[in-house]
């Protein structure tokens, strides 16, 4: 209820602007000025403020000024920026890197063991990866604004800490702290998130449902997890442990999860429960690693193609309790939306149905409560690109973090 | 991004000021410009709108003005307005009358008997008690500026209609439009809820725990259902249909439930489920009715106080199961705290315990995810105490459907 003080005014306003030419680019100052009810002279020192942190570029002139003289268009900057997701998965790392239009660049995905390497290798490891993926000749002509983490796990986003990640092995790690000294890039925002909710904002911003404000997407890998989105916001709850519909219990004479108890969704529908049922007679007896993961469900889902029992039973069996997880969601959040992720996709054919069918049947709610369950169309890089969609937006609330380098301020 | 019509524009800045006076009063005109960066014709404009609806009232003068003459304080009007809350359930109405500081003017409980009354002989019945409710000496001169009228079942908010209550015997009833044509009050809003939702508004705005912005009230009655608040707003969900807690499946073999499922949270530990086990002696042949509900609880409660084991342990078993359903809330939602109202709260010496270790049990998170599980203070009222508070708060975001009566215009 206090005034805002001028720079909290100004921040709100560059965001502001920024939306507004994300929205009607190309455009005129004029035009920016007309939509957000700012004087043009604001506009004019607002928009040359976005210009020298390479978010906004001139673009031409328009055509169509009614009198005067032709307008600047402005536009986003597509060309001088680039923000980077990353994914830590039990199994793989992913990256992805966009532009300011959040329009892909690179997408990388490395096979990688984190449960077997530990926390310490593993974050040095994702420092060098992070360091390799920037000097690659897209990026290295490009600022990096930001590198979006994602963690399958229940993080501490305000400290980006890792508080627990049980099939990583990890539990209180300082990940942020550890990764911004690790790659000593001055001022890069380092965020760490849940792998689910990164997810989610992938969907959300570019996935076949795009734009779906009542969206959940649960993550198919090792673990499972729910990112959800409530009216376009992430729902993360007091602490930011919200939508860990992996260890809701479903089977107290259920096998063990890795969080210890027994007969979570994780423990009955996660992919490692899959595989040790749709492939017994390769299934190791030791942890999967990265590359057996990647072989077994290639195998699976084979073996499923050909009429295979046991792949098929499998994989049916997984979606029927993951169904009556799902319906836990439905109950508590009512989405209208549920997007299935990761290893889900492949096993989809079997899997979807018996998932939509075991959730209807526990929804209090007549129909699911409206709500589908799909696919995802984002494969195994979601997580990432939602981790690199999130530095892009963070950017709408005028949070720009982007020192102007100098070289850059003297040529304009 | 388009600019607002003016009187979007005026409708906001109506919200604003009354937020401004709400917070700051007693305070000046010049105060209130200076709080909201309004300038001082605007603001004395919007003064004389809210004066001329009976929401600000001139207190006084201030004599800490520092130069020229005394300002005018400005305070709510906490005389002339009030809305009213009602809650129907399976076995009372309860009825609750605020002022604009939202204090409490009237509390009124009513044994009845929605199930056996039926849908229509229930809404004539609730029309003709807030009727002679609203003619009490304590509201006769006040005007009523809505009702808020809490349901035990699924609601679809915007239109008023009741989609679904099981425990009550009504679906797809149009409660809004029947209520309002039955009231014939020209221009009264009548908002319908959900009947948990509207107890988490009443423990957000005036419950022991005010002010926790991620708060769950879970419902004790006979039907069970959790009203979830994530950072201060309503988890609604895409249809409204959140927060059904009650109808969780804990347990295939477990008893049927209102719903025609077996093993719900509310099969298990909803007033019915308790009370059948808890005094097996007294629990009739046919459904309860409100009385019978009363009359068992408090036999029940007796029972257990001198150490009788079958209330005992029916209530500690609900308790347990209770818990398990809370965990789903709590790994789905992460709350900050749960509220447990209704008939819970004098089952609470024997139920609580058994609630939280159970909810500690099944949740991922360490320590419950940090959240607390306590009983509410606001009794059987919660429901109808938060329908009054919605109306009120409902002003401060300048919707104000008020009629300006032509005597009192005319008189200013």
């Amino acid at each position: 209820m206090t005034v805002g003080s001028v720079s909290a005014v100004r921040q709100a306003n560059l965001g502001l602007v920024l939306r507004t030419v994300r929205e009607l680019a190309p455009c005129s100052r004029a035009a920016v000025a007309s939509a957000t009810g700012l004087n043009k002279t604001t506009v004019s020192s607002l928009v040359a403020d976005l210009m020298a942190r390479g978010l906004i570029r001139e673009t031409g002139l328009s055509s169509r000024q009614r009198a005067g003289r032709p307008g600047v268009l402005l536009s986003l900057d597509d060309t001088s920026l680039a923000a980077i997701g990353l994914e830590v998965n039990v199994d793989y790392l992913a990256l992805v890197a966009v532009d300011l239009l959040d329009r892909e660049l690179l997408n990388v995905h490395i096979p990688f063991d984190a449960r077997a390497a530990g926390a310490k290798a593993s974050v040095q490891q994702i420092a060098t990866v992070l360091r390799e993926f920037t000097l690659d000749p897209v990026l290295a002509e490009r600022r990096i604004i930001g590198v979006g983490v994602a963690i399958p796990g229940l993080i501490d986003a305000p400290s980006g800490a890792v508080t627990y990640a049980p099939n990583l092995g990890w539990q209180d790690l300082e990940l942020r702290k550890h990764l911004t000294d690790l790659l000593a890039i001055p001022e890069l925002p380092v965020l760490v998130d849940n792998d689910a909710n990164l997810g989610a904002i992938a969907e959300y911003r570019v996935g076949a449902y795009s734009g779906t404000p009542d969206l959940v997407y649960v993550t198919g890998e090792v673990g499972i997890g729910a990112g959800v989105l409530t009216n376009g916001s992430l729902l993360r709850g007091a602490s930011g442990f919200a939508g860990e519909i992996g260890h809701v219990p479903l089977d107290a004479n259920g096998p063990e999860c890795g969080c210890g108890r027994h007969g979570c969704v994780e423990a009955l529908a996660g992919i490692d429960a899959i595989l040790h049922r749709a492939v017994p007679d390769k299934f190791p007896d030791r942890p999967l690693s990265g590359k057996d993961i990647t072989d077994l469900v290639t195998t699976a889902v084979k073996r499923a193609e050909t009429g295979d029992t046991a792949a098929i039973g499998a994989i049916q069996s997984a979606g029927t309790w993951l169904g009556h997880g799902l319906a836990m969601l439905v109950n508590i959040t009512n989405p209208r939306l549920i997007v299935l992720g990761g290893y889900f996709v492949p096993m989809g054919p079997w899997l979807l149905e018996r998932a939509r069918s075991a959730a209807a049947e526990d929804s209090f709610a007549p129909d699911t409560g409206g709500c589908r369950i799909e696919l995802s169309t984002l494969g195994l890089s979601a997580a990432a690109r939602g981790g690199a969609a999130s530095m892009i937006y963070a950017l709408d609330s005028g949070d720009l973090p982007l020192p102007v380098p100098r070289s850059s301020v003297a040529g304009r």
